[in-house]
C-alpha cells in the first residue's frame, strides 16, 4: 500500500498550517511539488520549501519537483480543454506514485489554501485510488483558504444575518447577471470582473498576496474604488511579475430575499 | 488600549488549530467562554478547556465563563428576534471587556470553526471597537470550518469544474426552490431539510460531530439515504442529548449553467 496526503498549506506562511498538517508533514517520505511554468513559479516553490525546512529541517525527506501541465487554450472549447488538462495531470500523478514512491511509503502534495476548493487534485487522486485495486490510499488535510484570510484581514464576517455565501470564479462573475449576486467571493479572476458590478450599490473587499509580506488590501464602494483598484493591480503585477488576488462583492442595500 | 482576539478553533480537537492560533493563545491574558444553556453546553466548554490545557498548561491565564444569550422565539418576527439577541450579546461583550480586561490586556474568544462564518461575533465586536474611541482593537485568526472538514472526511472536492459553491442555512434550504441548488453546503439545519430534495437526482454528504471521536459520516443519493439519515439523527440526538451536523447537497446530472 502507498499513501498520498493532500495537505492544505493555507496562504503560504508557515504559521497558517494546522498541527494536523505539521504532524502529517512529519509522517511523509516524499514531497511532490508541482507548479506551472510562469513568472511566479520560483516564489511559489520557495514558499513550500520554506515550510518544509521550517518544520522538518533540511533532511529526512525527499522532494520531487515536477512541472504541472497547463490548460491549453487551443483545445476545442472550455470543457474539452479542461478534460485534456486533467488527463495530463492524472497521468503525471500516476507516474509520480509509480516511480517515486516505494511500497509502504507516503507522499504528500502541499496545496495552496484548502485541497477541496477550486483545485481538482482531490478528484484526480480519488480516480487513481479507485482504480488502484487497493494499492493506493489518500487522505485530505484541510487548510486555511484565501476566502477566510480575506475576511479576517478586512475584519468582516463572511455573511450577514440569514445570508448565503457564494464562492465563485472570475469566469462566472464575467458572465452572470450582476443583479444575481448579493454576497459572493470571487476567485481566479483574470479579467477584473468587479468592474461589471458598477452601479449595483455594492462594496468590494479586495486583497492581493494574502498572507505574504507584501499583502495589499483595498475596500470601498465598487463605483468609487474600481479605477484605483485596476491601477493598483496593473502596478503590482508589473513589479512582481505575478499576482494572486481574491475579492468579496457585497450588496449594500439588501433585498428581501436575503432573509429567506 | 485593550485587545480582543477572535480565534477560529476549528472543529474542536487541538490538532485543528493553526500555529497562528496557538501563538495567539500564548499572548492572551483572559479567555472568554460563552456557551448557550442546553444539553451540549458542558461538552462544548470541555473541548475549549482541553485546548487551553493542551497548549498552555493549567496556569498563566484567566478563564471567564458566561452564558451566551439565546435568540428568543417569541419576538416579533425573525429579524426582530435576531436584533434583540444581538443587542444582548453586544452588551455582554461590552461588560466583559469593561469589567474583566485591564488596560493593556488582551482577551480572546475561542470560536467554533472560523470566526467569519455564520457567527455574528465579528460584527458585534467591530461595532464595539468602532464606538470605543480607539480604546479597543480586535484581530481575527482564521480557523478550519466544518465545511472543509466535511469535504475532507468524505474525500470529495467542494466544487466540480467551473462550479460555484454555496454555503447556506437550514432556514434557506427549507424555503428555497430545490431546483435552484446544484452544489450547496447546508449549516444550522434544525429541521432535516434535505428531505425536500428527494426526486431531484441529488447526492447528500452528511456528517455529525465532525472532528470529534464519535464522528459519523453518511453519504448517497438523497432518495435512498434520507430515511436512514433521519433515523440516525434521531438516535444520536437521543443518546448524546445534542447534535452538531452539516451536509452538502450535490446535483448528479449537471445542468449547462454550471459551466457558465
Amino acid at each position: 500500500m502507498k499513501k498520498l496526503y493532500l495537505i492544505g498549506m493555507g496562504p503560504g506562511g508557515p504559521e497558517y498550517l494546522t498541527i494536523q498538517a505539521i504532524e502529517t508533514l512529519k509522517r511523509t517520505d516524499v514531497f511532490f511539488m508541482l507548479e506551472k511554468e510562469g513568472k511566479g513559479k520560483e516564489a511559489l516553490l520557495q514558499m513550500r520549501e520554506h515550510i518544509l525546512t521550517h518544520y522538518l529541517g533540511e533532511s529526512g525527506y525527499r522532494v520531487v519537483i515536477a512541472t504541472s501541465p497547463q490548460r491549453r487554450m487551443e483545445a476545442d472549447g472550455y470543457k474539452e480543454g479542461v478534460k485534456v488538462w486533467h488527463d495530463e495531470k492524472r497521468a503525471l500523478f500516476e507516474r509520480l506514485v509509480d516511480e517515486e514512491l516505494e511500497e509502504g511509503q507516503s507522499g504528500a502534495l502541499l496545496l495552496w489554501g484548502d485541497p477541496g476548493i477550486y483545485d481538482q487534485t482531490v478528484s484526480l487522486v480519488a480516480d487513481l485510488a479507485a482504480s488502484s485495486g487497493g494499492t493506493l490510499d489518500f487522505e485530505i488535510i484541510p487548510g486555511i483558504t484565501s476566502v477566510q484570510m480575506l475576511t479576517a484581514r478586512h475584519k468582516i464576517p463572511m455573511n450577514r444575518v440569514g445570508e448565503s455565501i457564494t464562492i465563485t470564479t472570475g469566469r462566472h462573475a464575467e458572465n452572470c447577471d450582476p443583479a444575481d449576486l448579493d454576497n459572493a467571493v470571487v476567485m481566479l479572476d483574470y479579467n477584473a470582473s468587479f468592474q461589471r458590478f458598477k452601479g449595483q450599490d455594492m462594496d468590494v473587499y479586495w486583497a492581493g498576496y494574502l498572507g505574504c509580506p507584501d499583502e495589499i488590501l483595498v475596500s470601498g464602494p465598487v463605483d468609487e474604488v474600481s479605477d484605483d483598484l485596476l491601477a493598483t493591480k496593473a502596478a503590482v503585477r508589473e513589479k512582481k511579475g505575478w499576482l494572486m488576488d481574491i475579492y468579496l462583492l457585497r450588496r449594500r442595500q439588501r433585498r428581501g430575499k436575503g432573509d429567506a
